[in-house]
């Protein structure tokens, strides 16, 4: 997650990095560097609250690098904020490549590693788990072989738990790859070391070649792999997991996630993606929305004759989907699935299951998604089955943005007439902007009429530009998380006028509330 | 280009194909698989004016399947429609898989040899280069290696010029993909063979090693290597070619295009992913936006202390540049290297360098972000150097969304008054939303004074609800990229009202243009 974070463009607030935390444990994985608590206040704010959450498998990690030149460990106040952080490991990285040690940290080969044997020893004396990030190992023990080595020497003897090859600059090809993880081994289990630690590569994608260096280091002999779930990261991104951990576990028979997590691997990759609010290539290997999707039509009949005739592995191993049957035979099965939910009688072959399938293929083709929106899904279901009798509508409503003259901050208001029942009722409200004002509009009308709408509270907001190419005219995905106490529930809206697309989301919520409280 | 067509969302019209071809030769291309005459009418079209076009290098190829079973080559109206492409060079698949022959095609394994050489003895008398696809060769080679072998035996004795190894599911590992090619070599390189045609690769990016395993053929021994410029085609792509011909020629020492053309490579791969109308992926190997972006803070000071710290190869070769991102992570150097270009007698030292530093952190702190607002940034470092005038104020505004009674369409409409060196204008617009409405009244109001914003196109329209805890009171990041036509740039804003952060990315947009107006 930490170097997830430094690719471009990516900019997660402290409340997205306990989400994808939580989406990573999901998916088992072991450790999760969370962030860098010495470099900025956001990181140090998430790990303060970190230290509250409870994960299944997966543990934190604090990133940061070994101490500055010319000080002891103790002193250093970065390792002091790692302490901080109170996590089981803490990932340190330190120079393997003598040309770094010269011309950029500027120290002498010896000043190195000290810094690398009294920062570890001084983490392990506080009773922490560390590994060390050999940076540009590769680069280095291409250059210098011996110096490179003696730095994982270094840190084998201060007691690292875990010891990192690092391809920083993602320029080494597998074969290279191969033969430094092997000179590694050499020094780490050599005679007469009682204790080896865990071999771990990091790559980066620069040559396009991630993955392939990545299973290169694991043919060789590592154990450890780093990389981030859908491959964000600087520059080129680092090794994608997604499509990493299916070729291990497929491909090679090597497993990397607890028995039964594999098949939400898609799933939870589009999660992460969503919260980084950026769209997932359809074209990502295992995960995408594409990478069973047939298109030339002699593909699309051979996969129809027999599966395997064009598909590498079975789409549902890592829980995607073939393009081609998606609306049909799987889809079906799941909207069955769904709408058992709601009423029990129905069967995947009701003529419901049929009608909701395609109006949910119209709906998606025109930008809607349901995947994170299921209170929204019921209430198309409940309407569908024609058990759903809107408990107000809205007859008109009307916001205003303005900046006046000579004032700062702009301000919005709004008013909203509703009907309930053979009554109607106006109100107004305002807010920061129109979306709160539109919001607390409605609720002011709607009060009287259904006083248990003052226990719910919206939690989550989000938009997304579906077609950015339109600019200012784009459509708008809006979805709104809302919470009633002990439940939460998502709706959605799609319009080309954010304001329009809020208030379907908004509408959805407020009735998927009143049918609950109905029926409960 | 023909695989390529393949890629979901991808629609080429004529003259796109056109475009394309006459980009791929500029960059010194060798062969151009253009289409399937025989199978759709725009490819038959696309032929017919291509015989007219005058190419520097590139040779075209035509693509299509053995003759149909049962019939003679002669009679095979498919083939008589490649013939009719009058290109230099024709492409023929033909299965290489038993399972294929038998389970897909449904004839028996000597019809699939007797199509595969009456097809290409054929088009071989009638003077044509045959190039021969063997289609899931890795796959037949895997559980019949000898039928596998047999079928390019096959094409070899029917004359083929070329020989391609097929991956067409792509789900073979390197290390299989080098013993496959040492294989195919065995027999098309056995004594007694007067003639040895080039030895091919054609692989698919199903478990993400497209690269590699294209990397492991040529190491094993093939010359010859297809694959698409930007990773477009079927599921998940193609051989990228923007990746694989620097990793050939950069770091492996082997000529793939002539003399000075490689540092055209990532304009090249940006023109064909515009005609596709698929934006670049930045995080491209070699060619992507963000490749040699670099955004924590202490690569960003290595690199400029020495690029090779954190640069696998110098980004000019392939005609890309380095980035250094603005942000909380990134370091002082980055921002006085930004600076710079803005005015050179900034150094590192200069107070400015450390005001920009303090007012990005506590920007950043807020919400905003300038790691994709290159525009955004240098205005706020222009208003820091005191440079800056502002060409225009608002100084009203007002959008109404209303939702009237009895329609079903929600419309927008706002008017702006803007105050332009002691003048000042008022002006109405109105749109599909909110934002589409301010733009256009803004537009409008400053028409009379700056008549070359006529010329500004909005290309994309981002929003990030920043801290969607707060619900619809939440503060959104709006990112709008606007284009002069042969610039295009990007501007940011943040607030809690999504029309106010909408109209500071747009205002910044405008000032933007309008400076460099004047300073070129």
């Amino acid at each position: 997650m930490r170097d997830g974070a430094q690719g471009e463009g990516i900019s997660f607030s402290v409340q997205d990095k306990l989400a994808i935390v939580h989406a990573l444990d999901d998916l088992g994985i072991s450790w999760i560097e969370a962030g860098n608590p010495g470099s900025n206040p956001k990181d140090a704010e998430f790990f303060s609250l970190a230290k509250t959450i409870k994960l299944e498998r997966a543990k934190l990690c604090a990133f940061g690098s070994t101490r500055k030149p010319g000080i002891k460990a103790k002193d250093d106040t970065q390792l002091r904020c790692l302490l901080d952080a109170e996590t089981d490991i803490i990932s340190i990285f330190g120079k393997s490549w003598d040309f770094h040690v010269k011309d950029i940290l500027r120290v002498s080969n010896e000043e190195n590693l000290a810094m690398i044997f009294e920062t570890i020893e001084y983490l392990k004396s506080e009773g922490r788990n560390v590994f060390f990030d050999a940076e540009h190992f590769f680069d280095g023990w291409k250059t210098n072989p011996a110096y490179a080595l003696s730095t994982l020497e270094t840190a084998l003897k201060a007691g690292a738990d875990c010891i990192v090859l690092c391809d920083t600059n993602g320029g080494t090809f597998p074969g290279d790859i191969s033969l430094g993880v092997a000179a590694a081994r050499s020094v780490l289990e050599k005679g007469g070391n009682e204790f080896v630690p865990l071999l771990g590569i990091h790559a980066h994608n620069d040559t396009g070649l991630a993955v392939a260096v990545s299973i290169a280091a694991v043919q060789a002999g590592c154990t450890h792999v780093q990389g981030t779930l859908v491959g964000f990261g600087e520059r080129c991104g680092n090794t994608c997991l997604s499509t990493l951990i299916p070729n291990l576990q497929i491909k090679l028979g090597l497993p990397c996630l607890p028995e039964g997590k594999l098949e939400k691997i898609s799933e939870i990759s589009r999660l992460v993606a969503e919260v980084a609010n950026i769209p997932l290539s359809s074209s990502m290997p295992y995960v995408g929305s594409s990478a069973f999707s047939h298109k030339a039509g002699m593909h699309s009949d051979g996969v129809l004759k027999i599966n395997q005739s064009f598909e590498h592995i079975i789409p549902s191993l890592v829980g995607n989907d073939r393009h081609l049957l998606m609306s049909e035979v799987g889809g079906r099965s799941a909207i069955a699935e769904r709408i058992k939910k709601i009423d029990p009688a129905i069967t995947r072959d009701h003529p419901t299951v049929k009608t909701v399938g395609e109006k949910l293929k119209t709906l998606e083709a025109s930008g809607w998604a349901f995947d994170g929106a299921d209170a929204s899904f019921e209430l198309l279901v409940r309407r569908e089955l024609g058990y759903y009798k809107p408990f107000f509508t809205i007859l008109a409503y009307r916001v205003i943005s303005e900046h006046p003259t000579g004032q700062s901050i702009a301000c919005s208001n709004a008013w909203v007439k509703v009907w309930v029942d053979g009554q109607d009722e106006i109100a107004a409200g305002e807010g920061n902007g129109p979306v709160h004002a539109l919001d607390s509009a409605l609720r002011r009308a709607l009060r009287r009429f259904f006083p248990s709408l003052d226990k719910v509270r919206l939690t989550d907001y989000k938009v997304r530009v579906i077609d950015g190419q339109a600019a200012t005219a784009a459509k708008v995905r809006v979805l709104i998380e809302s919470s009633g106490g002990h439940h939460t529930w998502t709706t959605v809206g799609v319009s080309e006028d954010i304001i329009d697309a809020s208030r379907m989301a908004l509408v959805d919520s407020i009735e998927y509330k009143l049918i609950n409280d109905k029926e409960t």
